[in-house]
């Protein structure tokens, strides 16, 4: 583990990052899986510097998790249950490796300070899966991403905070345009249509959808190259810029 | 002040509450007036107890700084700048008041406690003003509900955070009905059309907002009682059961 001491972080807090990608039309999420005996899969998440906004500390905290940077990531809840601790999770560690606690006063301390309940706020971004490269870190044994609809037993409420991240992406995809940063740039009707499936899990009409999604005024339709083969090719959009 | 040992508190984090009414036309938040020499006005805010889920915290901090209790909080926005500090507050009441340091041990705890950077989770609600009856605590000189485009400046980034929660109730507005907590039980289209402007601070043509509202498809129109006066009287409706 980084350096837990309590001089550094704002106690209690912690930061988890939603990570939404899209391939082989399904909607799938960035999880790391945390090198320890035993299956530990948990959200890229983190804690706060004492002088850091939290918009940063998210961004701080995907890049050192996972590698990736400059994106945009949104709040979406804070995650404030009493109950919820990181204890279970830590016991388990321990019980698989007492020496964790046998290193002296200082993983003691820091022992004491991961166990205490802690509040996290939940930030989620929309990627293009082929934009960005994941990279684990020392504490992985893997990063992966893995279709929304079949993840692991995630550790403490990671699993909750995935369904209220996709619930929050459903309320505002519309309104924020963020869909179209899962495609490529430039994309079919039925390739949003499908996107759109996946995402709601359940299946469209397809005049209205395109009529729901031409309504939204933020697609524009490319010119067909005027070739033989290109006029039986659907068209494509794009963002407006 | 009340106890704000650290013992009792998660440290760095508090919680405000911005509470929308509507009268005379005009959306109001309350706001609490508090009871040093100084124009020091507040949003109703405490902080969490360490064996409390935030939820429940929120509720119990508004019963506390306002009276009113049982109503729905919605979380829409964690404040988390890193420069986000009481400490221009408490020091520009520690000049009117020096007094405040001289108490011996335990306010200097309570002063170095207080004066951290904080991190605050905002929650709103919109009710129906009718039905509270806001109470001052002793903290307070008087609280109030203000015309949320009359607002005082407020301490801390309080302003900041009631335009934000304005952000989010237009957001929210028709996906949660949000809108007709803020009126009688029953009300006129035009009433609807005037609590509506007032909140989107924008006027709407009459013919489209009803459609708008109707497709929203919540509301029930009551039966007219068939009185020569009442069949003058616009139709009345109230949110469906």
């Amino acid at each position: 583990m980084h350096n837990l001491s309590e001089q550094n972080f704002i106690q209690q807090l912690s930061i988890d990052c939603v990570i939404f990608g899209y391939r082989d039309k399904k909607l799938q999420v960035l999880v790391n899986k945390l090198n320890f005996n035993g299956d530990f899969w948990a959200l890229p998440g983190g804690f706060v510097y004492h002088d850091e906004d939290i918009d940063k500390a998210a961004n701080r905290i995907l890049q050192e998790r996972t590698g990736i940077s400059e994106i945009y990531l949104d709040q979406f809840y804070v995650f404030g249950n009493a109950k919820r601790k990181n204890l279970n999770f830590i016991d388990a560690l321990i019980a698989l490796n007492p020496q964790m606690l046998l290193n002296g006063e200082k993983n003691k301390e820091e022992y004491d300070w991961f166990t205490k309940r802690f509040i996290s706020i939940g930030y989620y971004a929309l990627v293009d899966i082929n934009k960005v490269v994941p990279q684990k870190t020392d504490l992985d044994e893997s990063i992966q991403w893995i279709d929304v609809r079949e993840l692991p037993q995630m550790i403490i409420d990671h699993n909750a905070i995935v369904s209220k991240a996709l619930e929050s992406v459903r309320l505002n995809l519309d309104e924020k345009r963020l869909a179209f940063n899962l495609l490529s740039e430039t994309f079919t009707m039925k390739e949003a249509q499908e996107l759109y499936e996946s995402i709601f899990d359940k299946p469209f009409a397809r005049n209205n959808f395109q009529k729901k999604i031409l309504d939204l005024n933020v697609l524009e339709r490319l010119e067909k190259k005027f070739t033989g083969a290109a006029n039986k090719a659907p068209f494509l959009y794009r963002i407006k810029k």
